[in-house]
């Protein structure tokens, strides 16, 4: 294994440079911008006094998240999906995908009847744009709880546990940690892990985009992503402190 | 585990009966009635002479998936997705599954530049219809792949390997294989597992509905998952026999 | 007329060979499966405690329908309506007929405050879905109203009458009765007829294709059609002692 | 029947004045306004040098209409379709009906690969106004087929007969002709004719609003529709000559 | 100058012949068919006894405005936008442009809870639709206030001042008022202007199509529009004397 | 005037303080941050080797612009527009200035057959974010252009001019320049002024809130704007040195 090379220079089990700004934007209950090497995703959080209609009466909150990008984030400018009238079926798959993953890091049966509204936005993205927005809106949605407390609408937090997203991939043989868009693009086998603070489990997406990978390659993606979500979490514990 | 019993009454680790009918409707290439238990799915594979933009000119063939469920192939009735004139995110998520996983199973470099175009309508749902689907949908293309073949419009197979799906979950603390409606609704995790004849995996997809779940949990749901598909991948060999 | 041929080789007043099936979805409070020659649809009758907004207060109840067809239900695969974000106009006409119809097989003010919704799903298609549909929903919302008197939420029957409908046309100049697709390709005129068991007309939709027709022809094919209708309601009778 | 009196005050058997304006807008190549009673509607017909798909190579030409109706053309203010950003199943059952009897008043084949655009757009609504449509419409596609000739682009007309259309109703037991919208409201079957200038019957759609009808009622309701018809011809002629 | 011709041979400063009548269509409550020489529309005021959410409850009222072309009030034939299934960009600034005009006009604070619904409908265009609109719905909007009053449901009028616009530009280098569909598509500026009947101006929107424009031309238009809105007002005046 | 306060603190013609940042994300031939106070605009020109239907042919280019807002750029949270499936009609008012203003700053004819695609996402709103797109989106055009020509593609620039536009209004009876969103709220009359470098007008967008505006206010609003422009134009060129 001497002589591979990840496009990006990084080692197999090496993260991007990550780098969490929060109070981004002055408006939301929690505004983060949340950079992963070039993937830039503005992160937020917003809180109304309604829930949808199918939690309503039951007391507890909801939690929903929407996600886009910018139509120039990428290489090649895309479609405005507001433009076109309709989200893509990744663009649904994904914001259905950080929905489920905060909903995990609340309690919502504590949050009372209102809604935690997740926007992710993508400004700039090079690879793992869902896994960046997973752990960035984990900071916003962390923030808007502590607005909540300081509103005093909320007696104590209703955070659970931490939650980080990272992607793994088998990348010319060799399974590497958080993949760029160029690792992404040639890649075997991708796959989207989100745990939480003490590495319980929340959602595991792994997809053969050529070959069909086996359960020792899968074993060795799920430990990789596991040290990376740690350290995650650890820039996540960093960024509460500022 | 004496007192552990599942809705089904089915062990832990037991498939729901499966049937499958070739020949289903006669104007599809391919067209399968599949059975699991009292969830019932008609997948047709159509065969149309072009291809998408983005494989035009490359000589390779092309396949995707549609997904629907009539109105009331559940419980109480849903909206009719053309009425209501959008496919949901959940549809649009199953379709892309669907397809992904269809397209692990079939040479495209060899199907010549032809798309293979997969509709999946489930026609009474108890819960597993997406795997049920991708089960169902392989007899189908299989079937479609053998007209070519007949009308000479294809000089032998290109079917890489056999492809099946099963679910499993964590019922009531317990890995159980291949959840039905009731076990779906009261489960902590869900798991669909898309894997080939030669035990390769396409497509794992878990999530935690409750709380999280452990890396041995994972495991457990892996091991149950791969006996399942196995088995159905002999139910998908018998049929062909047929 | 000797040497007159119908591409399916029956007789000008020849009905298909007409099969309905019971209890065929287990959701639905009503759900059948008519087959009338090659053509195979779905009817499901589905039973909601609301009613729409316009007859909100009257007491009255309300019957809509909503029609669709499996993609490869065709000769060729047509496109999914769900996916393609509306319904045809061909399709509107034919919920609209279907809901007409059978409103006036229903006693609306006597069904309390609530809804029928038929659902017609063509799973093959081989002519005349419109009038199998309305055949086969007949029994369908039949089996619901048995379904509310034996739940206690109606106190007798709300039916009124039998209803059934049948398409004619003329063929190569001679008037035949129930077409089948290979007929109503090359068929001059095309008219639907939906009648009851008393012989009364609830819907007349005759068509020029090509020629216009006379008066006299007008008469032939609605002779034919009683004649057809006739024997249509006896199959639903005897499908109601099943 | 002495003390029958229809709200219009018209006898059974009695059109409304009917008024033909040609050259009605200027920029369309046949431009008319159709007044039935009060109700009134502006029929264009616009002549394009291309076909749709699917009779694009044939030679021939195709014929296609829309319909619409200003917002307040009628009682109570209704929705504006392009605002609510899609045209009613009624709108669009109307707008076929419209097409398809044109076109049978236009020899498609020697029109040449050009195509005839109708819109019927109702200003101002009293019942009828499909009828109304298709009369007026018949006289605003001559006069582009005139223009047609006049231009050197066609040899000779493709007409090939006159085409108008009325309605007929049972209304409190008696056959009327021409409904207006008060007896409309009130009627227990509608009928829309649409025949030739030679009697021949376009299309015939009879709907029995609350009770069924008898076959005697069809015949009766079929014969006021034909002498109306006559006089609705009558008046087209007239308005040739104007 | 003396070589200047406009394409219409009117003089610069020359308005083009305008003619308003009123109730045009009866089931509106105001009714009004406005032309501008060939510019020819159809302006409805329509009451409704409910407000849009947004102002629920303040006792005021609201008044909204829709514009529309029939497909061919134009040159050539466009799009009929219920069948496109959306409004285009220019009918959504026309309409709201038209809507802020003529809530200028009207004491919304006195009207009560209810909503005055403007169409605008062009049946022919030879530019300044959207103008003509404006003058032409003031007296729309002024009869259906007049109609409230005589029903009671107003004591008093709630009209504060007249409203009308006019389109000027600057055409081969000249400022001119009022363009023409010739003169518009052939013209360096073009600005319309809504002014009230004692001099206050609603609103400027000017363009520079090719070419900047100076203070010194933009003074000129202005002085233009101001003169032709004065003789717009007067028309209505006359208008309101019939 | 002595006790005149704006809320934002500032003279009656000061700008808010702007700052502009080039090569703001990767991807975009020209992208740009622009800040006017605590609005912030993401400006991207993204060039298009082809143009669209109506000017192919002609060898002449073409410029378009998108806008869009993140749904918490705002106080309380906007609905998506990408979920809602279409875009307001005050967007696309915006994107249609913006794309009329930059067509003006660009000799077309000279940009050969491609397309400028301007998109300005708001990420942070505090009035003024469509004079702020366009300011911005200049700079990033100009951006797009050197690259053309770094590129070969262009000879020499196709700049015809700075193109830069400001807000002023009339609040509490004062003109002022640049309205911040508290400003705006509480103001009588809102105008949008485009200009360019050598003070020509591009655009006047005048709108009276409450009371109309007099001929004297008009003047007095656009000499402060012509003021505002001069100065921002001013800052574009303090950035292209950067």
């Amino acid at each position: 294994m001497t002589e591979f090379f990840r496009p990006s220079g990084r080692a197999p089990a090496q993260l991007r440079g990550i780098h969490i700004t929060r109070r981004y934007t002055k408006h939301a209950e929690g505004s983060v911008l949340v950079e992963c090497g070039d993937t830039k995703v503005i992160c937020t959080a917003s809180v109304a006094e309604k829930v949808p209609f199918h939690v309503k009466g039951s007391g507890a909150g909801w939690l929903t998240a929407e996600y886009g990008m910018l139509p120039r984030a990428t290489h090649t400018r895309g479609d405005r999906e507001a433009a076109r009238g309709k989200q893509s079926g990744r663009t649904q798959e994904i914001q259905r995908l950080i929905g489920r993953s905060l909903r995990a890091a609340v309690d919502l049966a504590k949050l009372g009847e209102r809604t935690i509204h997740i926007d992710c936005d993508v400004i700039q993205a090079d690879g793992g744009t869902r896994t960046a927005s997973i752990t960035g809106a984990w900071v916003a949605v962390h923030d808007a709880v502590e607005w909540l407390i300081k509103e005093g609408r909320l007696p104590e937090t209703v955070m659970r546990d931490h939650v980080a997203a990272v992607s793994v991939g088998i990348y010319k043989g060799v399974p590497v940690l958080d993949l760029d868009y160029a690792e992404d693009s040639d890649c075997d086998t991708d796959m989207n892990v989100v745990m939480t603070g003490s590495d319980g489990i929340i959602e595991v997406q792994g997809t053969a985009e050529g070959e069909p990978f086996s359960r020792t390659e899968l074993d060795d993606l799920l430990d990789l992503a596991q040290a990376g979500i740690e350290q995650l979490i650890h820039e996540q514990r960093q960024a509460l402190q500022s």
